[in-house]
This record gives structure tokens, C-alpha cells and sequence, in this order.
């Protein structure tokens, strides 16, 4: 799958693959955003990174958690307010939805379609990579606390739940984007 | 205000804490959104940066220079289309409206309503801790033109309008980020 | 044109351009919008620390790939769901959209008109600029596929199509933005 991820580059420029073993700067990604459009690029450029031997971290926070809630669970939450956005924004990698051109749903099924005709990998499976190769995925914890989400409503393989002093301590030195 | 701002990172991960005397890397944000969910990541970033002793420079621009616009400001500029601009996004901190899920103003209300019993502080009180803790304020002097905004539209303590080759300057050797 | 770009704060903050000599370190644009107000601040910040003296590397992805579409080009793709794609989000700097207050085009003809009254520079301008001026413009090559886009559908002067790998090996060391 990084073998699909990475392939137009490794054709065209196969000399950024020899600073392979220097290029150590961390890359700390926040990732903000919980859309269809926005995940692809944090996931992309993280387990390329990772590829790369970087050290990389991302932080998940505000929209950006949703990603990480579980497929199966449907709404979360304990108020009813929580209960009610979760309702709207429904998490898990199975129901993003495109920053904009989201057509209720076909925009998105348009996007993934052509994605798995250019063998580019699903969230789910970068998400899976991810975890495979060694990124930190931070939840962030004044965001579970908003929405009410606890651990059980995530997904396994993430870190403890921190908050923005500790996503800032792990940027220190690193290369920083916010998604 | 600031304990409950890094309240869950404290019990969390104590030992970012303990970096807080190197982390001197300074912190850059160009704020370019204006809307309540970014301006949220925007000042708990910068305002926890300056906490851990970090100097924090935030640089507003587009959109981003709304909030901060004086709450009792109704429409701002001389020109119809300025002014037109402001009736739509009328600017300060008591204005501010969800990138998405906005829904009348519902869904800013929901999440205003969870921030206050989660005690994640407001917009408008981050702001003032943000000054109060010396984070420096530059408001786009290219937007201000644009929008037909002075610095009697702005809040007290916002440092002198510069551009994008000041702000690049400032930036120069500081974590970045574009929220 | 330059002139006018930086302007204000020639003006304001002298002292920043007496760092001009100093003032090397790359910087690296992840241009992921490709909505007018967002390739506004992309193209002002590239030709600024062009201008400044920084080597400069823009990487445009998925819907920041549109700009860089000629204006002539109608739909693009070879596929019905990519030709769909680019009926609904048409490339070219002279089919830029808000991304917010849109209003069938109103918005961004108020925000061009007034750019022209306070001599702000246009897209396309701001982008034969870049060119003119040494700012690597790298489109990525996932994108190109996912949208059916060919070399000969984008301006000329941009570099060879490239990847995540390429774009994350340039921007080692350099300031680092996600636009």
C-alpha cells in the first residue's frame, strides 16, 4: 500500500529518496479537520514521513477527532447537545464527508471511487498504516471532554489523551502543519 | 482561567511541563480564519505557547481579522461593498460563527453552552489572557485596507498593522502555523 | 507589483527589510485550497519571502491543483466522474470561488473590486509574479491522477508533477505552511 502511496514520486524525483537517512525532523501534524479532503493529506503526508524516518506525531483536535471514533459507534455522547452533533457529524473513517462539493454523499463516493481506481489508499487503510509504522496519534483531550467521547468510543492503537501544552512540547524542533 | 485552559494536559503528561524552561522556540500563528472553531485552536495554542515561555506572535489577516473588531462596532467601512462585507460577518468576538454546523447560530450556541460547563474559556476571555500574557497582536495592514477597517474598529492592545514581509520576518526560525 | 505587495509594510516596519540579508531559510506552502481567499495569502506569502530573499517551494494538491489549470481549459478528465468534478469546480484563476459568502460569484467580484481600488495584486498576477520571481511551483502528481489531469491542462513554468515524499524531503529544514 506505501508502495502505491509513494510510487509517482520515486519515478520522478528517485533523489529525494537518498536523504532517506538524514531527513529526521519530526513532523508534528494538528489535525483539525475531520473531512474526507483533509484527512487524506494529514494520513498521506504522516505515513510518508514515517517512510521517510521521520519521527511523526499527529494531534487530533476539535473536527479532527471524529476520524478516530469507531465505525461501529453510532451516536456518542452523554447531553443531549453532544448527542445531537454527534448525530450530525457522525464519526469513524466509514462517514467523512468533503469540505465542500459533498453533494449529501455523492461527492465523496465520486472521490473514493477514483481513488480506488488510482490505487490511492482508502482512510481506513492509512489510518491502519499509521498505527503500523509507529505514528503517534494524540486525541486531544479538551475535545473528548466537549463532545463527551471517551476511550471506548475510539479506535485502538491511539496514545493517552493530552491537551495543546503537550502536542506544543512534541512540536518543539519540528516540522509543524496545521490540517 | 489558564489552569482549566491546561487543566487535562497537567494530569496527563506532567513531563512536557518540566520542558517549559528550554521550550523557547517561539511560536508564529497566521490566523487567516475568522470562525469560531479556528479562533478556538488559535488562542489556546498561542495562550498555552506563552504559558510554557514561549514568545507567541499571532498574525491576523482575511477573515481572521474579524474577531478582532470591537464587539460594539455594528457596520464597519466607507465603502458599500465594505460595509455590505461587514453586515455579513459582522466582526468581534461576540459574533463568531461555526465553519460548518452552524445552523442559524444553533450550533455555535451548543458549543458555547458545552465550552462554559467544560470550563474551556471563550473567545473573548482567551483574547484578553492572550494580551495580558504579552502574545503579540498584528492586525494585516492589506486587509484593513481591503475591508476599509482602522485601528478604531480594533480592540485596545493589537500592535501596529504590518504585512506578510513583517509577519515572515517575525516568523523566521519560529514554529509555524496557518489556522 | 511588488511594490504595491509589500507596500504597507515598507512603510510601517522598515526594520524588517533590513533583515532581508539574513533572512534564508525556505519556505514550503502545502497550497491544499484552491479558493480565491486562500490562494491570495499562498501567492502573497511565496512572492514576499521570494522577495526577501528565501527560496521558495509551493506544492499544490488536491483542490489547490486547480488554480494552476489554464483558463482556457473547459472540463477537464478523462473519466464522466472527473469530468463531473471539474464541470462543478472549474480550474483557472479566473474561476476562483469564495470560501465562504460566495454568493454566485458576488462575493469574490466585491473582493476583486476592491483588491483593484487598494492595488492589491490579482491571482494571476501574484502567480506570473512567482514564476517571474523563482518560486518552485510543483503540482502533485496523486491529484493529477485522481483528477485526470494532464501536464498539458496546467500554466506553463511549473515543475514536474511530484509527490508527498518530494514535497516532505523539500521541506526539511524549511518554515513550513498548510494553506
Amino acid at each position: 500500500m506505501l508502495d502505491t502511496m509513494t510510487r509517482p514520486v520515486e519515478q520522478a524525483i528517485p533523489a529525494a529518496f537518498e536523504q532517506r537517512s538524514t531527513a529526521h525532523e519530526k513532523l508534528v501534524i494538528f489535525a483539525w479537520s475531520g473531512d474526507l479532503d483533509k484527512i487524506w493529506p494529514t494520513l498521506i503526508l504522516a505515513n510518508t514521513a514515517a517512510a521517510l524516518g521521520k519521527p511523526v506525531t499527529v494531534f487530533f483536535t476539535f473536527w479532527g477527532l471524529f476520524p478516530l471514533v469507531r465505525n461501529e459507534r453510532g451516536i456518542t455522547g452523554k447531553k443531549w447537545m453532544q448527542k445531537m452533533l454527534s448525530l450530525m457529524n457522525q464519526g469513524g473513517t466509514a462517514h467523512l464527508k468533503l469540505s465542500k462539493m459533498n453533494f449529501m454523499g455523492m461527492g465523496p463516493m465520486m472521490m473514493k471511487t477514483l481513488a480506488k481506481q488510482y490505487k490511492v489508499a482508502s482512510p481506513q487503510e492509512l489510518l491502519e498504516t499509521a498505527r503500523d509504522m509507529g505514528v503517534k496519534l494524540i486525541p486531544c483531550q479538551m475535545t473528548m471532554d466537549l463532545m463527551g467521547l471517551t476511550k471506548d468510543d475510539l479506535i485502538e492503537g491511539v496514545e493517552e489523551p493530552a491537551g495543546a501544552a503537550t502536542a506544543l512540547a512534541v512540536a518543539e524542533g519540528a516540522m509543524t502543519l496545521f490540517i
